[in-house]
């Protein structure tokens, strides 16, 4: 039995679904299918999702929604029709949108991920009905009807680990398609709760895992995962094989392609992970495996560069004593959860994911550092860029470092930050955000090429 | 002014404290003489402040002392003669070594704080006794009568800040010369407390600031500080000058000469630093400067190496959600303070000063990570050898990570860790500890040779 996920792009329109309806017909193992909300069309359409929240603050500050809900009902009516669904077979999800602004939430969060979440939930509604209408039949199924619970973060949430037995429960008829909706659950409350944004990869191998899938597929619109990025280099190596580690170190250091969170719940069921192309389904794609499931060994993998990261710089003489639990007691008291945190003996960078903060709480923290660290210099460092370069070969490998730096220097590239050794599988360089790109292809060509 | 610290293998006998008479001698504005108590004689010798620890674990294992008493007494005694004091001159420190066994004290801790303190308490009470003898009239001064006052860890001090202040209205007389004993303080409960060992440079630093002195020299047995550690490298390269900033680093990482600690007061009071030999005081020594006044720059100044330190390495999924803090807590909690702590996405190092731990604080520290984090893996890696390469030279300089990594390369040396960049001037390197001598020598060549 195969999971099959699909990401908004390949979900975006009628001809879109078509593509995967048929993938999804032409294999019989494929019978769960975690579907993304439909994203965009074009360049410079909107996602389903991006409407859902622009509706959202339109319920919340009492403007007139009526023109977004008709955006919003539009997206599903035109994916219906081309599956020749009728005005009736849709009278239901227009219902469940437009209910979405009468309901009560526990919080203004709650809302938030209950709008967002519907982007999924009627999708995979719509597609159950569009499959069956075209001779597949298909199964919508509710991650409340399988006991698919998370914690009482409403749009950060985790899995309850309990839900994995309750899910295991749950029969699957021989030949039976389901089509669950990624991104969420339900709180032990009742209330949707998702998962950070492109959570479907986590539900997807949710899936894989409770049902002990023999392969998780993971569909985009990408024919691989390659060795960088390719809007910084030109045509760079398709990588055929890497490890879960690699992946997740890749994925968090700004390979998109999949969520650096959805690897755990493969890893825990050793699923192995298959990521395809939507529009190109017969190539071979990027299969991602445990370490021992690997053959060939380079030294390097994959080089990722991102930049949402941004940094706070503190100088203290004897900063050691009991001062850096101090400034995470801050941290923690204001919610900023915080990335790395390299020391020196008198100084301390503590990297943050932008995303996760804002410049309310910035301000918040820098100003309790202040009061009390006292540190003798206090910068916020609002871009940081990062290079990640990640290989299984690096381990204990002579030279690693050397080969990475040496054309950084050729090419006049100063480093910021060098942390090596606590993953034994890469290497994070600190680089200024602007000069970022001309690093990655520094590095590319001289390890690969 | 000066303030002049000798160290103990300066004050190891007669002949040594006679050199140290005609160094005082021969400069009147060295006024603040700080000294240790007297050190090893030969190489096969035990210092003072060793008998003392002696005597204090025979005295509260009811053991008995008599034996290492006499062995105590007879130091002093030695020095005495050989200045021609008398029998009675001696009388008062014989009683005061006899009387430490007989007071109160607060705890075990402060009862070796004490014992250890009056090697140096007694040693400047001789001293000032012995250069009067000789026509240089010098008055000891305890720091209780100063107000060298410092807190509540009795052999781990921090001085009170305060107690600059009050050290300010002491009055010194036009070529009056004090002698102060180095190492310890006095709580405000009148108890002696100590700095950590080697702790008579901070008394030394604290001394020159408190008397705005026009620089504070440092008599040790060398005549320079190098630029790598001459047991590892031939004939390293003496440094004539470098920074408040260098120093602390090479301190830190290795360079026993200067006490890391020492030179915050430095810094504070921006109170040059000249560090200098006994035997050859004519040598022009190192000096020890703000960043200001050092004319040229080289990209490295010293490389230091240690092997103090020790690790514990964990392997967790997820490990940045708030783990971390738990984790300091933990630390916190059991008393265990770290040095650094690199971090990978899923994987934490917390290096740890070996000196500052004991092994049943590991042992609680390793259960509870266990028991609140349940890591995949938790290891202990009781010997992390460090080398750090310091200069100011390296701040935004292009290649020095690759002059630093490209020798390893070729000596076949792999890196276990690298930090770079939380501290501007320094760069920090984890090695097999039985590799760490080669890996000096062979990024000493590639810088200075």
């Amino acid at each position: 039995m195969k999971v099959a996920k699909f990401g908004g792009s390949s979900l975006a329109d009628g001809p879109q679904l078509k593509r995967v309806f048929e993938i999804v017909s032409a294999d019989p193992q494929r019978q769960i299918i975690v579907v993304s909300a439909p994203g965009k069309r074009q360049e410079d359409d909107t996602k389903v999702t991006d409407l859902l929240i622009e509706y959202a603050r339109a319920v919340i500050t009492d403007r007139d929604y009526r023109d977004i809900v008709q955006q919003i009902k539009n997206r599903y009516h035109e994916i219906g029709k081309y599956f020749e669904l009728t005005e009736i077979d849709l009278t239901d999800i227009d219902q469940q949108i437009d209910h979405l602004a009468q309901k009560h939430y526990r919080s203004f969060d709650y809302l938030f991920a209950a709008f967002c979440a519907h982007g999924e939930y009627l999708n995979a509604q719509l597609i159950a009905k569009a499959f069956t209408h075209q001779g597949l039949p298909a199964r919508f199924v509710d991650p409340k009807t399988l006991g698919f619970l998370v914690d009482d973060h409403p749009r950060n949430a985790t899995l309850l680990e309990d839900s994995y037995q309750t899910m295991a429960e749950f029969e699957l008829a021989v030949g039976e398609r389901l089509i669950v909706p990624g991104f969420f659950g339900y709180t032990t409350n009742g209330d949707m709760a998702t998962f950070s944004r492109g959570g479907s990869d986590i539900t997807g191998a949710i899936m894989a895992r409770a049902f002990q899938a023999d392969l998780y597929e993971n569909f985009t619109d990408v024919s691989a995962i390659y060795a960088a990025n390719p809007k910084l280099v030109d045509h760079p190596q398709a990588i055929a094989q890497m490890t879960y580690d690699e992946m997740r170190e890749l994925s968090y250091a700004g390979f998109a392609v999949f969520h650096d969170e959805a690897i755990i719940p493969a890893i825990q069921g050793q699923i192995p992970i298959n990521i395809k192309n939507t529009n190109r389904p017969d190539d071979p794609g990027t299969m991602i495996l445990p370490r021992q499931a690997i053959q060939n060994t380079r030294p390097v993998t994959g080089i990722a560069n991102s930049n949402r990261f941004a940094a706070i710089y503190l100088h203290r003489y004897l900063l050691n004593k009991d001062f850096t639990r101090q400034i995470l007691e801050i941290l923690s008291q204001y919610g900023l959860s915080y990335e790395h945190m390299p020391s020196g003996i008198d100084d301390l960078t503590i990297i943050l994911d932008k995303s996760l903060t804002n410049q309310e709480q910035i301000d918040h923290v820098l100003a309790a550092i202040q009061e009390q660290i006292q540190p003798d210099e206090l910068k916020w460092i609002p871009n940081y860029g990062i290079i990640m370069i990640v290989g299984e070969g690096m381990r204990n490998r002579v030279g690693a470092m050397t080969d990475i730096v040496t054309p950084l220097k050729e090419a006049g590239i100063s480093l910021q930050m060098v942390n090596q050794g606590a993953s034994e599988i890469s290497i994070m360089l600190g680089i200024q955000p602007e000069l970022a790109a001309e690093a990655v292809q520094a590095i590319y060509h001289n390890l690969f090429q």
